[in-house]
């Protein structure tokens, strides 16, 4: 067997366990399913957060996960839309790509910044408590003095301990979520760009997945009957891109029964 | 000169001033934008809530403005992006166009999706102490009766001579933008899709030119300092559609002074 032409850094939750380790990352994840769909090996390095920079130093100040190592030219590819641009202009086929076309690219990059902008404020409560219960002491100090404010992660802590709290986030998501479901609802293929997924469905794909760190999140949000379409788009996505994660059970405590 | 083949039924907030009035309708706004944009002439009919039903019952219970006389085979026809694609077919050249492609038909149905359940929510506060000014008496009572929760009108109302809650509405409506903005920094042209202007800009501009009802809304939003490609946009799509609206000075004591 050849080693992979590619490398890809992953975030993962716990640096002893890396290696069995799926990376809970929204952006990561939408480049491994990126990857996926255009049939792509690649060596994975998973990596907790304060193993990035001293990993990826010699790409520069500004690098981070996820990041392509095209073993070519263009070196180490950072940001999830530009790792989408670059495989997408080097392994694109006839059925297989991640835009299509140069209109769907700018669909997909504002389906991205929506997602990125409105979505991940609003799923993050859900989520937040789930990640800081996985990660490893160091993963946890840099999450909450790095990434996002302290008391903002100690109030989603507590709020996930509450049902009705973790009720009405989750209501939030599907209000926004709505927008999805009322465009395939007029739209003409089972994808959001027709009948082959492309990089905008592996955008919401990727808060899919990630989603799968708390078990709530099916039940309240992706199989939710507000959203049937949702719902059948996803059964859709999983089957045709075959992919799947796999996250340790939550913590006892860490979230509400319901 | 010869009567236009196509009639637009439109909504105003005065009956009795009516053909002086402009449309003030999100929906309306935007189908006058695609007759501009691709040069078609059309007669307007003005029309207060309680005059639309009425004058458009041939049409069956589900008419409702904007419509579109057609004055072909296809009738009236209703629903703004139905209008657009309508529109399109049979008017569009190698220049002037509403969507371009079916991705960019695809976007257009993205972006009005998430301007019209997101967008539309945040600004209201801003417009409906206004929109509601303007009305007459039968056109209040109908859009508290038939349009909007009488409760929360009167709670914008009151929001809106207070300058602080104004600023903080139009913060949100900011927040959102933000998605335009951040789309306009990386995309290839001055536009949504390039340069030339799309059903998709015409959705967005939409809701520029309704704000245009509220004067605190160009500083705090549309010519906001957080916002500058917007900014810039407002002002080219202004050039280019050569566009315009006039609403009435806003009553005294309906908005804060800032």
């Amino acid at each position: 067997m050849t080693t992979p032409k590619y490398t890809l850094y992953e975030l993962v939750a716990h640096a002893e366990q890396r290696e069995a380790q799926t990376s809970h990352s929204f952006f990561v994840l939408r480049s491994k399913l990126d990857l996926a769909l255009l049939d792509i090996p690649y060596t994975r390095v998973p990596l907790a957060f304060e193993q990035i920079k001293p990993t990826l130093a010699a790409a520069g100040p500004g690098a981070t996960v996820p990041a392509l190592d095209t073993g070519a030219d263009a070196g180490l590819v950072v940001d999830s839309f530009t790792i989408a641009e670059y495989l997408d202009e080097h392994h694109a086929t006839e059925s297989k790509y991640l835009f299509g076309s140069p209109d769907a690219r700018r669909f997909a990059r504002f389906v991205q910044l929506w997602a990125d902008k409105t979505l991940l404020l609003a799923i993050m409560p859900l989520l937040v408590p789930l990640f800081v219960a996985h990660n490893d002491a160091a993963s946890r100090a840099y999450f909450v003095a790095r990434i996002w404010p302290a008391d903002d992660v100690a109030r989603m802590v507590e709020e996930s301990k509450d049902a009705d709290r973790v009720k009405e986030n989750a209501a939030a998501v599907r209000r926004l979520l709505r927008v999805v479901e009322l465009y395939l609802g007029a739209s003409d293929g089972r994808f959001l760009l027709g009948d082959v997924p492309t990089h905008a469905d592996n955008v919401v794909a990727s808060y899919y997945f990630a989603s799968q760190i708390n078990p709530v999140l099916n039940p309240l949000v992706w199989e939710h009957p507000d959203l049937p379409r949702v719902a059948q788009w996803v059964k859709d996505f999983k089957e045709v891109s075959g992919f799947s994660v796999s996250y340790p059970p939550p913590p006892a405590g860490v979230v509400a029964e319901l």
